[in-house]
């Protein structure tokens, strides 16, 4: 067989060549949307990689984006790697001291920024080691005021730059492509690097008729943000295959994304749950015609049943939750139904829904203890490991690669259990489990349950300490509007609580509160529900 | 990422994992379907490798098959690669001389033969010079009378047999798996090997949902032998993605493969126009339920449109055209409509179908003629070339390498157009183009609207040589059963053409036969037609 190397040039020959018209929709403001077709988006790409060269980029060089979704990011998913340099996509929602870090630790030299982040640099700017070069990604030529120095416009870097670039060909498909930091629980955030074989393998997956079906006639919203695990891979894959995409840019809500699904007839699009729980608010109090979408996807966290019910049974759109993390890139399960699934009733296609599914042909998954793999009985807690050609073998330059990559298989940190079928059960992370009175509590399926109850809009359970259980569960509720926080509305939850767990799983406390913390991608963020609590509760 | 190899044995793993009680449903007789599910097929594979290592295969043996399509084939497909060993998968059409020659010229040590074929062996064993063991697959564990020596039962080898062994997770992916002899235009047959990298990569574009979107929920009938071009890839793909696999074994006719899909319920199917036409009579005179059907897909040579509008209009089945070749594992191109052509008309869409279609993702083609890539114009004629993983880079041992596989390109010898859309035509075979005054007529197209003619059965289309102008179409005719074949017919049939062609496209003559001889394969053997031709035409 011919050696033809997997690699992210091939993606853009591919759509230039055989789907010049496609479109990508660029949501770059409040009311501006720009089109490009992918014979535009193509050239402005090939100009991009050269106004990068002329500023020193070379085979290698980390290149930053700092940016929401919309066509320049997509410009430079592909105009950096296929050069053979390395995106490095940060994450805007890190502290500063975060972003100064990854950026030093990957030693980005060009860095691409949206307008609006650029006093976010001006702070920032006396302790980056290793930046040379600011650009600027705005709609306008025209250079904002700043104090920092070496700054260039996107657009008129792009003006003067020729749209000839030839990519190698011979390009080694292990070369680096991308570079993501994930959150740590302690310390600073941990980087992985993608490979352009990792990518495109990943990209095969996403297209699978038995994974999301990814295709050509597909209108693809990639609502994760791109600077989060390759914003799920859509950019990557929507590219490889033509499909056309439409990026919502900054600042968007609930609104926002409906009136787009509506406006450009979004068939996928995918998202995290609170995303998804924000727009069925929205829907219901400002309908709108979805009847376009063929699928939703949603990961990151858990997916209350209440969400699934409600697009799958109300707007007949099915609902798939996957699973995936950076070190993933991130596709690893979904949800999807397998043919021995075709006659269930909705209640019983909502459980299968909710699980995170069926693992991706080519990876493979296996959820441990200190006996080895746990058996498939819908029960025995585990913790998940993941092991495939587009899974990370390491953290770049990090000591913490021996925590979590251990004999060829990564550690995720995620306990999960396997239902008879090879479904995917995510319990908990590691750290947020509670063990009382030396049993596994899962903080997760007591959030889900309690998410179904009419009165709640948002639930987290963390552990609190006590004397003899050694850790017992605490619920920290959010009511929907309207309803009154007092003790018969605990008692009714715990109530509910008990009529589907075991006594001791139910929550001595229910705490009512006005909102859960969330991380940069609207998962909970128990480390900080913890901080809040920890006077009141010694919580650790 | 990890480097975790593309190699056929996660497959096993997986379908054995996720989907043990999918089947493998297998028909080895005119009275016997088998049933196994892939629990019980894997288990039969391991112990299969463990009774051909006890014969002494290792890595790099060569072990030849000989056999129609059944499970013991499968086996075979999985067993004997996935320890590192390479299959050889003898096409059983071909002369003696030939399956002499790649036998000998592969070094098979090991033939796995289907019961019927023994007589044969035992004519070719005195020249058969590698060959140490034969297999025989038969349902029975007794062996048959047989001159042969070192003969053995598979079913009783794998009776004695471990189903343990632990296939190599390291094997390099880059390591053969497959063997398959395609036959030249003059000389021996031409070797390809198949590697288990570009075998996996081939087997996710067949899952993609822009190709044939095989998946776990298809019910997959392979007509085309497994002896040839990997049957298109299916028995790979099928197990990567957890399908029932429906295998029609031996002597099948068009009433064994309705009867098949009727009762397994078979929803997607693969094999050569002429198995389709037969179909689609015996479908006119003995009905069948064939609404299970989602998908037929097609190749080989050029589908008559008449053939793709009755499965389209008549059975509302997608009547899809792919092209390849035993180079290219084989899948190239499928007509799969994109989204511009959702609103087509039946006759519009058809005129796509019929079409050799898109190229799939991860391949290249370039249709070339002296001065390059020709215009995409639906009219200009060239070369097609193909590059990408899972395309041949050389003949196995065959100085005739140099003459297809050029400046890191695959030369087909096939003629072809592109449409302004992307879409590629073949025309013809370099040598089946007939040169007429210096211009190219395409003797397939001619063919395929002889075929549309309400009388016409079957048409080949051959040049004979003229005086004035080189070379002079002629069209030969199989007319339906009833027809008449008298001169009459003979004008009504160049009259059609007359109505769409120019002029000097239209044969000068018609030429009545009983029919057109075939390759194993069933596409149109008109080497075979023109030796027929030669004395009557003084055909080349």
């Amino acid at each position: 067989m011919m050696q033809t190397p997997l690699i992210l040039s091939s993606f853009i020959k591919r759509a230039e060549r055989f789907f010049p018209e496609k479109m990508v929709i660029s949501r770059t403001g409040e009311q501006t949307i720009q089109r490009f077709t992918y014979r535009e988006w193509a050239k402005r790409t090939r100009k991009l990689s050269n106004a990068l060269t002329q500023l020193g980029m070379e085979k290698g060089t980390r290149v930053g984006t700092f940016a929401w979704n919309h066509h320049r990011h997509l410009e430079a998913y592909f105009g950096v790697p296929c050069t053979g340099a390395i995106l490095h996509m940060i994450n805007i929602r890190l502290s500063p001291e975060h972003i100064v870090y990854v950026i030093n630790h990957a030693e980005d030299e060009i860095l691409l920024v949206d307008e609006d982040f650029l006093p976010h640099f001006e702070k920032m700017a006396p302790m980056l080691k290793s930046v040379k070069h600011i650009v600027v990604m705005s709609d306008s030529k025209d250079l904002p005021e700043t104090s920092l120095e070496n700054v260039h416009s996107y657009e008129a870097l792009l003006e003067a730059a020729s749209d000839e670039y030839d990519y190698p060909e011979d390009l080694d498909e292990n070369t680096p492509a991308g570079l993501c930091y994930t959150s740590a629980t302690t310390g600073n955030p941990k980087g992985v690097i993608y490979t352009h074989r990792g990518l495109v393998l990943h990209s095969y997956a996403l297209g699978l008729a038995d994974a999301m079906g990814l295709c050509e006639r597909d209108i693809a919203m990639s609502v994760v943000p791109m600077f989060h695990a390759n914003a799920w891979g859509l950019p990557f894959a929507g590219v490889f295959f033509g499909t056309t995409q439409v990026l919502p840019g900054p600042g968007f809500n609930p609104a926002v994304l409906l009136d787009l699904i509506e406006a450009e007839k979004v068939t996928i699009t995918a998202g995290v749950p609170t995303i998804w729980l924000a727009a069925l608010k929205e829907l219901q109090q400002n309908p709108r015609d979805l009847s376009s979408l063929r699928v939703i996807v949603c990961g990151g966290s858990a997916s209350p049943k209440g969400l699934i019910r409600a697009f799958e049974e109300k707007y007949n759109i099915p609902f798939i939750v996957g699973y995936g993390m950076t070190e993933t890139s991130p596709l690893v399960s979904l949800s999807v139904l397998t043919s021995s699934m075709k006659d269930l009733t909705m209640d019983e296609r909502i459980e299968i829904r909710a699980l995170q599914g069926l693992v991706m042909p080519g990876l493979d998954i296996r959820v441990v203890n200190e006996e080895g793999e746990v058996p498939w009985d819908g029960k025995t807690m585990g913790e998940l490991t993941v092991k495939g050609p587009w899974i990370a073998s390491e953290y770049y330059k990090d000591e913490r690669t021996e925590e979590a990559f251990k004999n060829g298989w990564l550690y995720t940190g995620d306990i999960a259990i396997m239902t008879e079928d090879g479904y995917l059960k995510l319990m908990d992370r590691t750290k947020d489990l509670i063990k009382s009175g030396g049993e596994w509590i899962s903080s997760v399926d007591l959030e889900n349950a309690l998410m179904t109850h009419e009165s709640v809009y948002e639930a987290a359970v963390v552990a609190v300490p006590h004397e003899k259980w050694m850790e017992r569960p605490l619920a920290c509720v959010v009511l929907n509007e309207g309803v009154t926080e007092d003790d018969s509305k605990k008692e009714e939850l715990r109530d509910y609580l008990k009529g589907q767990f075991a006594s001791w799983w139910v929550p001595d406390e229910v705490l009512f509160v006005k909102e859960i913390p969330k991380t940069s991608v609207g998962k909970f963020l128990k480390a900080a529900l913890r901080v809040q609590l920890r006077e009141q509760y010694s919580v650790n």
